[in-house]
Parts: structure tokens; sequence; C-alpha cells
């Protein structure tokens, strides 16, 4: 695994990390899909941070520069949302806002692959995908659906490689998430297999990274607290669900109860 | 009531359906409206099936042929979309992924009526609808909103007849379902009146259709085990329900814990 | 304070507001934002009201003439949304259905503000708001997301200012809501602060403040009764919660009980 280093985050760093964001309430940009905006603004307001949904190109530019960070995903992508994103992603980066690139489904379609492309020359600080897609970035492999079809150890190299490229940390979801920025990699274990049943858990995750560097905490830093916590209130939030549904509402619950 | 049968489904078939479901993880792409995205993926995940909703009209032809099945749903349509889910079910057609129409709130206004013309030409294996919508498509009656102002026993002639002019099996939804491909008549009993109280209930019911002839399952199997299978949740969720709210939670454990 | 008068409303009034609300199941036509359409509808129908969610600019003419009342909501404009809110209101002034307006975030951002003040001119029946909101459409002051950075009570001389000007009855949502019709004050205290942790829970309010118009209720006495409503729901939620994923869950099911 050439010459980077895999290592763990102390308890304690996590608790500072979040304690950080709660203090600063960063104002959060979603640009985000349409399946996810209620989960994610939800998730958002447990851990303490401000979301705020704007997404009309004559506004997402200005509002970029104003916010604490912006969240980009491509879930539900168009023309003309991909345009306002461009707008926004310009502005974030001229602006020194930091912004996280979730590429949902980049690899399976070649329409979003390019709109990848063109956000990635406004240097985002954070990619986080799964397995598929972060081998798809790294222009390794291909993936079916939304779902990832290879297991997140298998995309450490390339995550590795797209980071070297991009300049952004990288975070791979999965049953145990990698978190990299070319040197270090660092490996948070947990979660439950039953986030895999509830929409939008992963582009949550990213939005929670948003919020860490919106609070001013370093991308590599900000990446491993977010799927650190999002791993602690899942094993609690699993303790008390009977199923998907109860686990959705126990684990934005269990989110606002961290300390 | 013409030459057609009227019968119940075995038990047994539910859950032969339900287990093919779930060993096949069907990938359903969803083209839904804005107000049940959230719901209909969790629906789905529960179930057992792969959600995706890609939309734009760059993308949703190349996704229609390769996903296991597509939901068109017009309960938010605009020019824009419209446009999109035509290319999606041309490439449906094409390719021979089945598709399901829910026809939301046809017959209140004239601009989906038009859009349901051009989509039938592109046969549906699934029409569903309230007892207001089926009687609209039929060409017999017209409603109110999105909500049907007929009991679902009122539009069996319409269904029958629709099922015959279509080649779509078509499956009205109430306080009983019905679901005819024009020869036979299967009744679905259950369900429960606080289901009228969640929003998307009847949308993601077109969604697991669409889930179950992804899994392989004809037609008229498919919709009957989609009826079915909600049916008997929502007994089970309404046990443990104080309200809608709570409801809508046991309702997605219970479609997961289904066996 | 002028020669305005302050006053609490009495509880049976606020009860036979919700039977006349229950009894006529006003059809209430949404056009709101991207993050909330799911909760809102799903408060509207906890309430007894049949929501309707159409969108396009070829629809939402037409429906807003049919339906008993439209909510306009700008936390998501787009130019192609605006257009079509902008036909909505034309054609509800026209046919005399009430309406409501919820200015999500203006103030921030001067696009929004333009589209303000062009639906200003079609005489919404309500305008909701938070306090820097009503600050910014009185053109005393402006925010920075979509939160209030100032208290309900700050915002109660705008208020008053802002009815005078547009002819509607402002309400100004806070720890404590005030209603005006530029006369008359109405003080609505309760609510709890959990309830600023649930995206849409201020949309929401404004959903249901365009039910009671849209069931024959007078602005002044529907704003009202919507914010004594919802102050009492979220009274009983709080009791049963754990954090906000529970509270929101909890407040759908006590709206729904509420008698």
């Amino acid at each position: 695994m050439t010459n980077t280093t895999q290592q763990r985050w102390p308890d304690a760093e996590i608790r500072a990390a979040l304690t950080q964001l709660r203090q600063k309430q960063p104002l959060v940009h979603c640009m985000t899909n349409l399946v996810v905006t209620g989960f994610t603004a939800n998730v958002l307001l447990a851990i303490g941070a401000a979301p705020a949904m704007i997404i009309a190109r004559e506004e997402s530019a200005d509002f970029a520069r104003i916010a604490s960070s912006l969240l980009i995903n491509l879930g539900t992508i168009t023309t003309d949302s991909a345009d306002a994103m461009l707008g926004a992603v310009k502005a974030a980066m001229d602006a020194g806002t930091p912004w996280v690139l979730d590429p949902v489904a980049v690899g399976v379609l070649s329409f979003r692959q390019q709109i990848c492309s063109h956000l990635l020359e406004y240097r985002p600080g954070i990619i986080r995908g799964n397995a598929s897609e972060i081998l798809a970035l790294a222009g390794v492999a291909s993936g079916r659906g939304v779902d990832s079809t290879a297991a997140s150890s298998q995309a450490i190299e390339a995550a590795i490689q797209l980071a070297g490229q991009s300049g952004a940390v990288v975070a791979v979801s999965g049953a145990t998430d990698y978190i990299t920025d070319g040197q270090q990699i660092i490996e948070v274990c947990g979660g439950r297999e039953i986030m895999t049943r509830v929409t939008g858990t992963g582009c949550a995750l990213g939005a929670v990274m948003a919020a860490f560097v919106g609070a001013g905490i370093a991308p590599l830093r900000a990446a491993t607290a977010a799927s650190a916590i999002f791993a602690q209130a899942a094993e609690r939030a699993a303790e008390q669900a009977k199923g998907p549904g109860s686990f959705s509402v126990a684990f934005i619950d269990q989110l606002s109860l961290l300390a």
C-alpha cells in the first residue's frame, strides 16, 4: 500500500471536533439530490449545523460566498442544476469556502462523469463516495446503480490515487470507512448494515463532512470526525430499532444526543 | 361484469413472490414526484429492492435500459420532467424493461392528460391509480385533487376497459384494491384507513409493483403481491401506531420484517 | 406600539376553527420548497386537510382556481418555479382563492427579494416568516441563512408596518409568535425549542395557515389557530421525544389527535 500509514482516530479528538462544530453552528449550503433533502437537513440540524438549500443559478454563487461550506451531491443532477452547481463551486473556490463533492452514481452514466470532471477543476476539499464511485472517479471501474458493487477496502488504492490527482481528501464509505489525503489512511469501523436500508445515509454523511469543514476543521479530520460520529450514532440507534423506519428516527435522535 | 372472474390470491404465492424479489434485488429506476421521493426509496429498500432516481433527460433513457424496471409517477410533472420520462419509457419499451405508470391527478388537469396519452403509447406493464384516476383514464369521469372522490369498487368496469385498451394490468387502489388484466379480477382486502393519512403510500405502492415486475414476476402477480404485502404491513403497523407519524415509521419496519 | 392592542386567543375558538377545518377538508395547493414537501403534506393530512403539490406553469394557474387555498414558499425558488408561482397567485387573486406567502430567506439574496415584490402585488391573505424575514420584507434589516438572527419580538413593529403596506395579516414565528392585521396583535406562546431542530416546521406552519383560510376562516383567525395548534402539538410531542427524530414523528401524531 505504498508509503501510506493506516490508523484510527482517538475518541477525544472526535469529541473536540463535535464541540467545535456546535459552537460555530456552520451555515452549510446544500445542493443535493431530491431524494434526501429533508433527511440531510434533519441530520445537519441534529448535529448542530445550520443547513440551507439554495439551488437557483441566480443565487447559488452568491450564497456559496457567504456560507461556511458547500455540499455538492450529484444524485438527481440535471443540466440546470449542474449549471447552478458549477456557479457555486467557482464562487466557493474564489471566496475560500470549503466544499465537498459527493459523486453519486458516477461511472454508471457518462453525463454525470463529464459534470464531475468540470467540478473537480474547482478543488473540492473532500470527495466522499462508495467504493464503486471512487473506483470510477479514479478511472478504475464502474458500478450498477447508486449502491456500491465493491467493498470499501477494494477502493483504497484508488482513493489514494484520486487524492493525489485532485488534491482532495477522499473518503470511501462502506462497512469500514477509509479516509485518505494521499499520505495517511484513517480507518473508521463500526456503523451498522441497517444504514444501507435507509435512503440518504451516505448523502447525509457527505453533508456532515461539509459541516465539519465549515466549522474550521481541516478536511482529513473533518471527514474522519463525520464518519466516526455516524458510526457511533448508528450503533446506538440500532439497539433501539425494529427495522429501518425506527432506525432512521433513532439515528437522528442519537446524533443530537452525542456528547 | 362481463366475462371476468373475481378472486383472491393465496398467501403462499405472495410469500414466494417476496422471496424472489429479495433474491433478485431489482434495480428500480424511479421517476416520481417531489413529495414522495424519500418515502418511496425507503419503502423499496425495506422490501429488498434497490431504488435509483435518475431524472435528467440526458440520463433517463440510458438508465431505463439497464434498470430492472421503471416507475413513472406524474404527481409533480413539468414540461422538463415529462420530456425525460418520455425518453425513459421509449428506451424501456425498446430494451424490454417493464414499467409502471402512476397517473396522479389525471382527469383534474388537461396538461397531464396529454402527457398520459403519449406515455400510454409505450405500453406500461401496469397502471396503478385510485378510482378517480382510473375512471378519468378510461374516459369515464374526473376527480378533484390527488385523492379519489370515488370508491375503488366503482372503477372496476373502467379498469377492465382500460386494461383492454392499453394492454396493461390495471390496479385500482382503495379500501379494497382491484387488479385486472381485463380477464381476471383479483381483490385484495385489508389495509387500513390510516394509510390515507400518510403522504405517498399510494405512490410507494406503484414503486413496489415496479420492484416485483423488475424481479421477473408477471404484471398481474406483481401488482397483486405488492397490494397484498402493503395490506399486511399496514395491518401490523396500525397495531403499534398512535397516529400517522408513528404509523409511517412502523409501516417501513413491518415491510422489512415480512417473511 | 402605536394604536394596536395585544391579546391572546381563547382556546374554545381554536377548537372551533379546527372542527371547521376537519369538516371542510380544504384542498390546499402547495408550491413549496424541495426540502419540506413530504413533511408539509403529512402535517396537512394529520390536521385533516387535503394537500396537492402542482408545480408546472402549465397547471399551476388552473389548479389555483379550483383549490380551497394556495401556499407559496420561496425556499428553493428558481426562475421556472417563480414563473409558475406568479401564474398561480394571479389566478388565485382572480378567482378569490386565498393564499399565503412564506418568504424564506428573503433579505439574504436579492433574486428572491425581487420575486417577493412581484408576488406581493397579488395580495396574499397571510405573510408568515421568522423575524429576519419580516424585518427584511418591511425594509428594515437582513438575515444570514434560513434561520432568524433576531427574536420575534424585535419584528413586531415591522410586522405592523408590513401588514399596513401589503393588506395581509402578518405572522412572525419564533419562541413567541405574533400575528397582526396592522390593528390587533395576537400573541401565541408555547411551542418548544426542539421545533427549530426539525426542518420544515416553519414551512408546515405556513401550510396549515393556508388550510385554515381554505376552510373559510378569516386570515387573522386562521394564522392564530395554526400557530396555536402547532404550539399545543409541540408541547405534547416534546414530552414523548428523545430527540428531534422522535419529536418529528410524535408531532405528526399529536396534530392528528388534537380535539
